[in-house]
């Protein structure tokens, strides 16, 4: 569908998306599906092909991008290539949304420069895969002043039914952001470990899947509990005691040599239970370890 | 309720748990609960006081415990302390289910050292906590023979209304096992690691659990197709390559170090990744880091 008057449909508004990989391909399809006047930027212009076949409009440059709309989306694999990208002078009046992984520190000292250029900024987080994007299970996540999410709100459906403010500093995005990632690296290195020892053992991984999911959501009803023993700061034992797992992390560590499969992450996994009993925290329940992983890393 | 005549009571059987920490206790308890004469016993008798006075019988000697039942359900923290428990003389027509964790080469040998004396022998894990047992949430897994499980299944019901037979290997339910556990500790850990980072900017863990569960939510949905890369051995990206994901795995480490707390789990998990770059795997989809995990690791 090409939007002939853009002025004209009022629940559209013109979205620049600046950065086509995946992921920046993926929003602006969406804008694209809804039908927001679309106008992209990419490095290398021929990833823009598909999008201005299906009536999204190329700009020359990213100043040229920034112009063409009230509202800039950013999505780059590099969170330092924002600035050097976009011109201070087109900024003046102009929103930039950035969907851009990095850290928190960097996410205040974009803002800062965004403001000072008389731009408003904010800061977000996908939480989908590419092809998720516009679909029911997106979530996104923002950071910065709410009134600027509340203005933009509408467009941003595009992307997620779900957009949750996280709150005004424009660093909480990232730093949600990291401890998802802490998350999600962790749990998907431990389906590959589970995958391997499967594997080793010739169990087709596909038969897997679905009862590690069960195992997961099983595991995942238990971060509230643990969440609130963390921050009252009392770890009393709601499952077994930090003893009694490390013997169940020693089973994994023996069946991943036994089946000839790497054994650095059950060893990982071995090594906060050490250092948890050695700490002298053998009696108390699993979230205690949260103790450990605040002190900084001893250089080895 | 004290069931008065178990034997006209045609839907309950009896059996006797041995091993009350606070697994073996849920157990016994959700017996108990739906009215099957349960007996019970426990190195230490005073854990058996709560359920000697809700009427579950205390045996003198696990050898009268597992002569009291047809079948006996063991939940030991140590799976080798089974046999040295078990009076191989009282095994004869006896079903054992042991729902200790153990390694796969434990479960097949006691399920043979238990048919040696005439017994029968299921594996089973237990998807659950203490308090989960017997509720709607709990899943047991087993591995044996099948017609053992199907004979049983309406006593062990009472555990978890949801029990999958893996298959006739033994040793398959400390498989899953293991696998799971890779995924459920790195899962937990990937969580502290979220907690003290947000700890560390002054975030409150429990608004973060709902933020943590819902992208948990969307990495385990992309399990079965990390799973179906896995068993093709094909891994075309589907998210992003890891290249772009070290990217974010640094900014993991970064935001780490920025907030003081320890990185030896952001780390490893970099180290995953450059790994991975190294062996010519940069433009790959994650799951391809399954070939790393299948080595066994190199000695430092």
């Amino acid at each position: 569908m090409t939007i002939q008057n853009p002025t004209s449909a009022t629940s559209t508004t013109p979205v620049t998306v600046i950065g086509l990989g995946l992921m920046g391909h993926a929003l602006a399809s969406a804008f694209r599906r809804d039908g927001h006047p679309t106008t992209v930027w990419n490095r290398t212009a021929a990833k823009a092909d598909q999008l201005v076949a299906d009536g999204a409009k190329l700009a020359t440059s990213p100043r040229d991008a920034v112009a063409a709309s009230p509202l800039t989306v950013v999505c780059l694999s590099e969170y330092d290539a924002l600035r050097e990208l976009l011109a201070p002078e087109a900024l003046d009046g102009r929103t930039v949304v950035n969907l851009s992984s990095g850290t928190s520190a960097q996410a205040r000292d974009t803002a800062a420069w965004v403001a000072k250029h008389g731009g408003s900024y904010l800061d977000g987080g996908i939480l989908a895969v590419p092809e998720g994007v516009g679909t029911a299970e997106a979530k996104v996540v923002y950071s910065g002043p709410r009134e600027v999410l509340d203005q933009y709100e509408p467009v941003l459906r595009s992307l997620a039914p779900d957009n949750q403010h996280l709150g005004e500093d424009h660093g909480l995005t990232a730093l949600h952001e990291a401890a998802f990632l802490a998350i999600m690296y962790s749990l998907l290195n431990g389906f590959l470990q589970g995958a391997a020892l499967l594997g080793a053992a010739g169990v087709n991984v596909s038969s897997f899947a679905p009862v590690a999911a069960m195992g997961i959501q099983v595991t995942t009803g238990w971060l509230g509990a643990y969440a609130e023993q963390i921050d009252n700061g009392e770890y009393p034992v709601l499952d077994a005691t930090i003893d009694v797992q490390r013997t169940a992390i020693e089973n994994l560590v023996r069946e991943s040599e036994a089946h000839g499969v790497n054994t650095d992450l059950p060893n990982h996994l071995k090594s906060w239970t050490d250092r948890a009993i050695a700490a002298g925290l053998g009696n108390s329940g699993y979230p205690a370890l949260v103790q450990l992983f605040r002190h900084p890393s001893t250089p080895a």
